[in-house]
């Protein structure tokens, strides 16, 4: 089988080395000439070209680009000749606008999926061959996949190593704002609440694995996430709001030093590690 | 020479691994009757005795323990006739009240140091002996501390392999509530936020790298944090102010769709590991 990989970042580049074995042919599709030219440097993918050609020939199309850049690629590939039972797996981070706008006439082909894996850092020289290795990942609207491109896409996370977890798009986007999106907001927050302290070098030399740990997500690409933020922005808002009302609680008990009531809410919090 | 651990859980006990072989006898003290059997039978220390008698034979005593924990010892150890040039290292979380409380006749002897090193987990068996391996040992009003004292204290810090900052013990605590107490806070927060979910289990399952880190503090031990931010109030009403002015910004521009101010926002906050 050949695949094309549109997108050779973290994602994509990661995908191509733990597939190598699996496909063929691998042809890499990206707008960034450089990506293009250290993917092929560092053995990502066997040749180079664009979405048009690639998708002619491709048996497995992954989209590992943001999510408007998936929604225009979804467009493209609706005009063009696929293979017969071509499979599209986008690994957008947000999921209900791409199913939504996914064209009728391939929304047999694709299959709509979010690996929950990442780092902070990007580009072609990121990828790591076992990023997807015990990881999970998302698949949305299984119904509307027909059943080859679906058990093909299943085959591929499998060999991948990872666990399938079958989801609505809707309630995926939901959770994907708590476990995910506002997270980062508040890392982002507490770099930027650090930075602006006068004495910001020397509060950071005293900086442990707690502190590394917070802070580690506000090193993540600000274009992609202002793009996750924006597609994803009203339950981001929601998630946000919800945090927002557990620190005020929290800052209340300590302005009144409610320290039993302090004690007690975060014991609770202790819970949390129990259901994960 | 013979050194004392007062106080047998995470940091005590990973003191006593890491100083085996720098000190010819460790006697163990500790209020918790299981703490005792435990260090005993981890082979933390070779002995268990209360902290009159320790204090008696000790050359270095080390206190690891809450911080009106170490008060009520400081003041013990004030009537106590110790050994001469005694050296007393305190491993409080907070430092100012630790100076100004500490009884005038035992200050040359005391060592006021905070090591930026632990985990989420406590006890005996939660020791290990590179715990303090390559972190920041802050040591505290030094001109405070006599000179035979602190030579000793730094030989040992040296011995753990620490790199040594010198602060003054109020500066110390307003850089802790920034490094460590609000980002504990925030922590307590997100976990609380999600566990109010009704859906919670299903969202966790989608828990990746970045949900741990943010969450990890949330296992902390509710007694020890209720204590340090009683200590370190006002400090940490002060860093969470100014975190969640960060996060109030954020909120902002997301409500108001101010995408680029937040992209700028974010390419902000990545500079803080150029920091670092």
């Amino acid at each position: 089988m050949t695949c094309a990989v549109v997108g050779l970042g973290l994602m994509g580049g990661s995908f191509s080395l733990a597939t190598k074995d699996y496909f063929k042919k691998i042809i890499g599709v990206d707008h960034n000439k450089s990506h293009q030219e250290e993917a092929l440097a560092l053995g990502l993918v066997d040749e180079i070209t664009d979405l048009k050609e690639a998708a002619k020939v491709a048996d497995v199309i992954v989209l590992a680009i943001p999510i408007r850049g998936i929604i225009s690629a979804l467009k493209e590939l609706s005009k063009t000749e696929l293979k017969k039972d071509a499979v599209i797996i986008d690994f957008g981070s947000t999921k209900e606008t791409i199913v939504n706008e996914c064209p009728k006439n391939i929304r047999k082909n694709l299959v709509a999926s979010h690996p929950m894996a990442g780092t902070e850092y990007s580009g072609p020289s990121a990828a790591i061959a076992d990023l997807y290795k015990n990881r999970i990942m998302v698949v949305c609207n299984i119904e509307e996949s027909g059943e080859t491109q679906l058990k093909r896409a299943f085959d591929i996370f499998k060999h991948l190593e990872m666990n399938i977890k079958i989801m609505d798009a809707q309630e995926h986007d939901r959770h994907a704002a708590f476990i995910s999106h506002m997270p980062h907001i508040v890392s982002f927050s507490i770099a930027n609440a650090v930075l602006k302290q006068e004495d910001k070098e020397h509060i950071v030399t005293l900086a442990a694995g707690g502190f590394r740990d917070m802070s580690r997500l506000a090193k993540s690409n600000p274009h992609m996430w202002r793009d996750i933020f924006k597609e994803n922005r009203q339950n981001l808002l929601d998630s946000i709001e919800a945090f927002k009302s557990e620190l005020k609680k929290a800052k209340n008990m300590i302005e009144n030093e409610k320290w039993d009531e302090l004690y007690e809410w975060m014991k609770t919090g202790n819970e949390l590690h129990k259901i994960m």
